[in-house]
């Protein structure tokens, strides 16, 4: 099997090596991420200008790793086109330090990157964890690879684009004021399949006035508090109820494949949860 | 009625202010755009720098413009928050030269400005035109008014998000290679409701070797050929047929009630093309 | 004569456009800018990427405006080689807001911009205002044509880089901390030859934290205090005296023709303090 | 001895570890350089953004190495005032892959770090090579710890900032056209110092159409030919007949200290070819 990896936020972020590692023993590992931050930039393409590639001294033996002056889209992309030997298996995006619910996975680069993947007829899948230092779980690199396998035989043929989410596993690591995450335990309940929720963020313009200069931030913020009503099968339902959720993002054509893939991705990650 | 209009390839960009004035009959107009053109970069944000705002000079009397240093996403949300005298009744966004179609949308700057309005409660256009020369057109400017008053009062409280595509006017502007439009008078056959088309482009990465670097290129280019079948529904069968096609977006969500604004959207127009 | 008119801080810069009046009335203006504010750049190039241009709205009538999505030192290159009708007599880069001294003049990119004029081998000069509201002030606009008609035909073929900074007209405008400016009484003292300041500005690295993130700011700030001494003829001395001062940069070659230019061009900037 | 070390084209090219490894042996080094390619930028810093730095796995052990999202000086500045422990004695930039030459050393990424390290009262060299390939040659590591260590304990307690050149080594590796460099053989004449040539560079405007947009490269281009005539202590001249070429920078300012350092650090690399 042959896999590309390619994250958001850069290919010096430690996240990126840790899905690295997870994936490592399937097959063989090609690294293409961009060369710094580049979160927010969701399925962004640079278009009209020159995208340049440079090679990164790989962390982990045994894989070739280039940063591509670009954003995650165009990382998967040269990935795909230029820099691996042979056709791709799957495309992995990840591990987003935070989860990517919701309507705005627009706005994610992890999702970008797999959009882009997906778009080029490979499977692909964007996780992302509930906390940065969770990334490193073997329960999580047991997930990961369990779908990946999946995702390469299940389906019909037509690729599928799954964005996974892994909710927290130490509640220590809870990011979400004022929601009690005390029945944590180190294992997640189950994996299910997720629609993305509603829009759970708002966007607030700050002013700030540096240097004689008048410039704006935008401080966007949570507009979901704990109790409030989420549908059913939201993404963010799941994450709170530490429930894997794997939304196939694909539904937005027509016959998208993932219906069965996706099937196929959930059983193979129980399986690992019921060991 | 207050409407902000923005774009994806700058605020000097000659379709911006065919928009402009094509809308500014209906009430005061706000512009707010990028400063240059970032086609390409979807519905992406600036999240971890400042954006900087300047006013630009209006080449038209009485609009109020203003430039942000940011993505169409920012340039709206920036019209929306900080720029804007009042609450706003509709975000137009365009008219991008040429049309954005299928689910290469997720690329589109124009889409990406619409669905940052419609993300921040305000009902929402994106409008593409075949040709950029056909943007200054009376009957688009017509098509557009009706479709921005409709939008205002219809629908059922929720935002609307639209995508508009107005085919060419005049064959000779035909973009599309080895398409027949000599059928083209200058005028739709009618409006329609439609779906997002199976993916047309691909990428394809062209390496160039200047001043003894290399860099790369991704020369997308159509994989559609005429002839090539698509579904019945899809926004680009409509363009090729001479409908103006009005693709809702927020079906993304569950419940997205643009169901009643579409219908109303395409109903304003279609009795514009019947005068 | 054709006089190319660009700055640093983008083409919808007020100063830009107070430099444009002051020079029209000697000859054909063409304004190449950049896009948007581009200080601290300067003399820097975009050497690796494409550049592109727009159209401007010139808010000066005949005066035909591009915007370049670059750096001042390219703006000006694509004004002399691509832009302008014919050979350039003069290039004039500001005005700069707030006063350009020292060897901080390497970072200003109203400096940059004539740097790269003067590579070119056309008579340039950079010109900053003390405070941005004095950029519209009438004597300022005489010295500056007194200035470029002299630069264009003084000296002895070879191109001139001059450096000039015009002090504070208005006490209420002094910039400088605790420096007494009440003999400010809407005039100059004088025109001198002045030397680069040795530095008067420090770095300052400032960590903030935004969204659970870390940058830094480099909050650079002056290390100088009225009372220190300054070298005679340092431009920083000069403009606490109210001498404008020309500051001859093409000197770092051997045999730099401005030594003629310089003189000529002092000599005329006095006439016009004396009428 | 506490070593910063930089450069201009990113963190992760070659030159800047052949450059670290150089310098190793004297000391504790430190390794703070942009994260992708800057070159091109000059002296530039990056004023109105936030600067963000990553750690980077450095391919040396034993030293920490971190990334800069932001200019060559951008990154010196961070070296100095935020990454390093303790005060540095030297800063050096480089290997600069190509001679930095001429007037155009204002252009300069490397010497753009170095202008910084200087600025902020520390001794600093920019280091270039005739070729990449000679980055890691024995002799120019040798020279460049005699160069260090002179510099640190010469001068007179102002810092200096010195632009060193090597020629090439190997005549296979000669960048020049119609140079003949047959007598090369592996070692350098001579080490002296020397002064900027003037201009051989030009710059050239070319236009591209990509993608129906119309875009412009700056083609800059060499003007100098072999055989046209150049100054007796030009550093192109010294570079032209293999000897090192030290130009000392800091003679922009009246007094500056590096009369003594430059000669100090001559005669520590001479001592080095005579060995």
């Amino acid at each position: 099997m042959r896999i590309l990896v390619t994250n958001d936020d850069g290919i010096s972020a430690p996240g990126l090596w840790d899905l690295v590692r997870a994936v490592q023993p399937l097959g063989e590992v090609v690294v293409s991420a961009p060369d710094r931050d580049r979160s927010g930039v969701g399925a962004g393409l640079t278009l009209h200008d020159p995208l340049r590639i440079q090679t990164y001294a790989s962390p982990v033996d045994g894989v070739i790793a280039h940063a591509v002056d670009g954003t995650p889209g165009d990382a998967a992309i040269m990935g795909i086109h230029e820099i691996s030997d042979g056709p791709l298996d799957v495309v992995v995006s990840g591990f987003n330090s935070g989860n990517n619910l919701s309507v705005d996975v627009v706005l994610s680069g992890t999702v970008g990157a797999a959009w882009h993947g997906y778009t080029n007829g490979i499977n692909s899948i964007a996780f992302s964890v509930h906390h940065v230092s969770e990334a490193g779980s073997p329960l999580i690199a047991d997930l990961v690879k369990a779908a990946v396998v999946a995702v390469s035989s299940g389906g019909d043929g037509e690729a599928a684009l799954l964005n996974v989410n892994f909710p927290l596993l130490d509640e220590r690591n809870c990011r979400i004021e004022h929601h009690d995450h005390s029945m944590s335990d180190g294992r997640f309940v189950d994996v299910v399949e997720t629609e993305l929720a509603p829009r759970l963020m708002a966007d607030r313009i700050v002013m700030e006035h540096r240097v004689n200069r008048t410039m704006f931030w935008n401080a966007r913020e949570s507009v979901w508090r704990p109790g409030d009503p989420l549908p059913e099968e939201s993404d963010m339902g799941a994450m709170l109820a530490r429930r894997v959720s794997v939304t196939p993002l694909d539904r937005l054509l027509a016959g998208g494949a993932s219906y069965s893939a996706t099937g196929e991705v959930i059983d193979a990650m129980l399986a690992v949860l019921r060991r």
